[in-house]
């Protein structure tokens, strides 16, 4: 293998792209060759940015969300309604969540679903953390907003159990049709679902 | 855009890597939160990598091959056949030829090929470099090794034209259908080309 490539420098280059997941070694070497014609600053740049990112990012102290300061800018902001809480399973679905526009609240960022298959239990997520936030009062609801897996299921139910004792009202984001599906191609589960749940038609979407 | 991101840090981690070619900013994010999971050490390395090969990387000075020496393994190697070069438009292509295990002789690196839609002309290539190296003697064949395109093609033509008054043998890979290629889904000039160049068959392949 060594001897294929004419430099080690690149070598180490792209054997370091090809861990990435989805990148192959001959993405790894495409990428690593682009970058190589770019200027040297540019190159820099874009090394120090992810080493920049891994020795400076914080998780806020309260949603655990990536951030720069202490506290995010989302929990840090008056103007959201921090008697709600949306619970998600990572930095990606807080971004999702804040672009449908829809949603004022706060968030919490558990890190992960519980998946016995990959080795993660309760104890690795932030559960115990959501517990203490609604423990100090003031959370009046808490929206669950995981995948809708079997991981994600069973993550509800375990918050549900923990939640469940305490004065704050528990709901799930709605599950049905998606926008554009055709009834005739959607599974039977989640039509069988989103007619047990259906909601009062006003005229209005 | 910038408010959707809950760190300025990630924001400009994920700006680098969209910038490479094929990524997108999804799969940019997923990358970095890939990166962002993985310890320091291995995040150091990985930007590091890039960096230092930037810095660091040398263009073998007779075949204009990326090296970490002077003059490359390839060139520098006294098994190999001083008097062939092989003539390819980049590394990957140094790369691909060695892997055949076919060649045992000297390369040459254009660094690109004739393309004026793109503003290349003869002279951002390492033409000159060849004519010179032909010029010195020693060489007894060049092959030409450009892809099967107008610009792969436009190039062999001009390389010709200057290497034609000199005292070498001027080769072109053969071209013809792949293997594993079906004949009626090979199109026209490639099927016609193939029968016109056709090979004394010897009862071995």
């Amino acid at each position: 293998m060594n001897q294929q490539y004419p430099s080690v420098l690149l070598e180490k280059a792209v054997n370091e792209f090809a861990k990435l997941p989805g990148i192959g070694r001959k993405t790894a070497m495409r990428l690593v060759l682009y970058l190589l014609r770019q200027d040297e600053h540019a190159v820099e740049s874009f090394g120090n940015a992810i080493i920049t990112l891994k020795r400076e990012v914080k998780y806020c102290k309260i949603c655990h969300n990536i951030s720069d300061t202490e506290t995010c800018r989302i929990c840090s902001n008056p103007s959201r309604d921090a008697s709600t809480i949306c619970v998600v399973e990572n930095i990606r679905d807080v971004m999702a969540v804040e672009n449908t526009q829809q949603y004022n609240g706060l968030y919490h960022v558990l890190g992960g679903v519980i998946s016995p298959m990959d080795g993660i239990g309760p104890s690795d997520l932030q559960i115990e953390s959501l517990v203490d936030r609604v423990k100090a009062g003031g959370v009046k609801e808490v929206i669950l907003a995981l995948s809708s897996t079997m991981e994600g299921d069973t993550t509800n139910f375990y918050i549900f159990r923990k939640l469940a004792p305490l004065d704050v009202k528990l709901t799930m984001i709605a599950r049905g049709i998606s926008m554009g599906d055709e009834l005739e191609y959607t599974d039977e589960v989640t039509l069988g679902r989103s007619i047990v749940n259906r909601t009062l038609f006003t005229g209005t979407l």
